[in-house]
């Protein structure tokens, strides 16, 4: 009788001279005088064999599926400390033809654009798959943290009615006859939902059909988004995210060392406990108001009065400024992540609560890492009266939001929340200089394929 | 020196005599004869409270968001063995009118349209919200299920260049100036991500332009799909099914037993083991052939030969034909889910895998659970010339597909996978009659509010 047993890759040093069987595409080939080094890919390694039958080699092609009989010999160049030494080979599928880029390399060495046009190829690249296994660990992490803290899971629908960040940037579509739009977040959404359930939060697409052609914005996105009803301080949903990236970088520490290993990539540290006493930091994170952080940013580059009034003015910062931003706080704190509080209300949506102690600044944050905004939170307005008095000053439209305004009208709790790119932080976290390298399939201005 | 420590609402039995914070919504307020009863809605539960101060039990309102200071007090008639004696409160938020439905009675007496006008409220409802909790346990179950089996999340594109499942019901949308769709499933990007990493699941929106206005149709609804290489027979993808819907009711009958007492929920029963040996079951799941279910039918209804051959022709089933189907199958067997295999390859997608034994026939499968299609899945084709053999056969343009057709090209392994509908699911199981009542915001033909 033969058994069958599941064994992972790691453990295969503990099977030498054992037969096994193994799934998987050959990655690589190479002829050597009187036998054929082989690198096969699995679903999760790659592993290094070889083999002496000639007839056998002969017939398998780079990107042939494989199930191929072996035995396990002890070999210490190898990473896994073993080779396998192949016996026999079924082919379960052969290419038609060669691939149109090399995916076989350590390096990927074509373009950005050409990665992407042949995605389905250049993902079976090791280093290319890796970044889509650590951007599940990520999330791996963040979702044990929501159950642990009580998160409840919502699917919220993206054909919506009217769009939560307002503006142009938005898809319109027919549904069936009506105009609908995308949702650019699941805003109203999850608000509503902390009156049903507390806490929640979504992990679902977003769309923006924002025209910038830039390294930092994709028009659909993966967005992390979390509300939290009950809150005392805005401050208490900063600290829930510092929460949130502990889980996530947590994970990928202790189940993604190959990856990270892979990709060379160094996690940024992040605190353990949180001293939420510090007058200027949550946790070990710097917090910096808006005015503060336009302040800094004139000193560093020495601006005059007017540069400074202008610089203010425009109610947010550039690219450039958001990197040198990061960049200083690094220097003099050693910090990767900088909160940036207080935003102008001027430039934050209607439903952003306003600071009591000075209404023209609101209470929300960006959180900056790495040179780069990877999210957009804080505290929603609660009370209907007060929402209403600011939706009339910016004349919108009330009767397009009555679905929304129901909830506040019977009675929500203080709340707030925030929605993280899931992409953006992924893309950083690697130090890649555009956010399309840890997109999947990107959507962009130009790019509706694959 | 104050201490705060959270404690579970089933655990303030073990806390008789202590001064407790709780914070919530007043759900329901009733004046007895000097003292008040007063229900309070947490994030999860009910809690009975009672209080005598007059003045401040007026100051309240159903609906109102409080922190209440109480006494927890030993009452056997309370669900929890407890009472609370509410000392005082602050008053968190207002509400500004009355509820424009009834929400605090255990059943909600009011029609599905007006529950669903009035969501954003009518979720509060005890036992409406317990849907929703009910579904989110089902996700935890499969997910938990996903990573102890090594599929990878992923989140492909839901803006697309073709869909997936052809015919008219896509929805269309402008996107910079060129045609582009709504995914009717992730079928296409799942099948490439086998390619990099064998096992795939994604948990997403899914959009289907339809315009049956029926009990069991959703326009958006979430799609649970998972997709697996290496298959030896598409057996396996149903016997991967049967262990996903285990571990969701397992994680239901663990975690959520508040939540199926106050449905009243009866779990079906699953098994644990598999005999896959078993000539017409996957474990203890029935399985017909569609021609064998078709003839069960006729048998059943007593159906000439004239009207036998009418209904094998329309190469599906009629709703009406499915109820019965499964009423038959749970009669004979005891079970309430049924696999329906073999479906004719005239109705089913371009990628579906034909039978070698009878190319009318495909490896595809429905699962059928208390009367409705919940699944449906298969084998994929993997070989490119049999690919666009059979895309050439049904007259479609192949460069739409280029970058589908891309993976086959360069070596694909044997595989299969399906979609389940996560909302056709919990209705059912909640026995349901309107597929609505499982979706959090429904989206219709004539429903895009809220």
């Amino acid at each position: 009788m033969k058994v069958k047993k599941e064994i992972e890759i790691s453990e295969l040093i503990n099977h030498i001279g054992e037969r096994v069987t193994v799934h998987g595409s050959i990655y690589k080939i190479r002829k050597m005088k009187g036998f054929y080094f082989c690198r096969l890919r699995t679903a999760r390694d790659v592993i290094q064999c070889v083999c002496d039958r000639q007839e056998l080699m002969e017939r398998l092609k780079e990107e042939a599926c494989v199930r191929v009989t072996a035995e396990v010999v002890k070999e210490e160049r190898a990473k896994t400390g073993v080779e396998l030494h192949i016996l026999s080979a079924v082919i379960l599928s052969r290419p038609l033809e060669n691939m149109p880029v090399v995916i076989n390399q350590k390096e990927m060495n074509t373009s950005l654009e050409n990665k992407l046009n042949f995605r389905p190829l250049t993902l079976r690249n090791e280093k290319e798959r890796a970044i889509f296994r650590i951007q599940e660990g990520i999330l791996r992490g963040f979702r044990r943290f929501f159950e642990e803290e009580h998160f409840v899971e919502i699917h919220t629908p993206k054909i919506v009615y009217a769009g939560a960040e307002g503006g142009a940037n938005i898809f319109r579509l027919d549904y069936f006859g009506r105009e609908a739009y995308l949702a650019q977040s699941p805003q109203f959404y999850k608000q509503m939902m902390v009156g049903v359930f507390e806490r929640v939060y979504e992990v679902g697409p977003v769309f923006r059909a924002e025209k910038h052609d830039t390294a930092r914005h994709l028009n659909e996105y993966t967005g992390v988004d979390f509300e939290m009803g009950y809150i005392e301080s805005f401050r208490e949903i900063m600290e829930t995210e510092v929460k949130m990236l502990c889980h996530g970088l947590d994970m990928l520490s202790r189940e993604y060392t190959r990856e990270l290993e892979l990709l060379e990539v160094r996690l940024p540290e992040l605190p353990e406990g949180f001293d939420t006493n510090a007058p200027s930091a949550v946790g070990t994170i710097p917090v910096l108001k808006f005015a503060e952080a336009k302040e800094l940013l004139a000193q560093e580059l020495g601006l005059g009065a007017a540069e400074r009034e202008h610089s203010l003015a425009c109610h947010d910062f550039e690219p450039e400024e958001e990197k040198l931003l990061s960049e200083i706080i690094r220097r003099r704190t050693g910090s990767e992540f900088l909160f940036v509080t207080h935003y102008p209300a001027a430039k934050r949506p209607f439903y952003v609560m306003e600071d009591p102690e000075n209404p023209e600044e609101t209470l929300s944050f960006d959180l900056i890492f790495r040179g780069l905004e990877i999210t957009t939170g804080g505290q929603r307005i609660h009370d209907y009266e007060m929402q209403v008095e600011k939706m009339r000053r910016r004349g919108m439209n009330m009767e397009s939001f009555e679905s929304y305004l129901m909830m506040h009208k019977h009675g929500m709790p203080p709340h707030g929340g925030l929605g993280l790119g899931l992409e953006r932080f992924t893309a950083r976290l690697l130090n890649f200089d555009n956010v399309r390298q840890a997109a999947l399939f990107p959507r962009d201005i130009h790019r509706l394929t694959p």
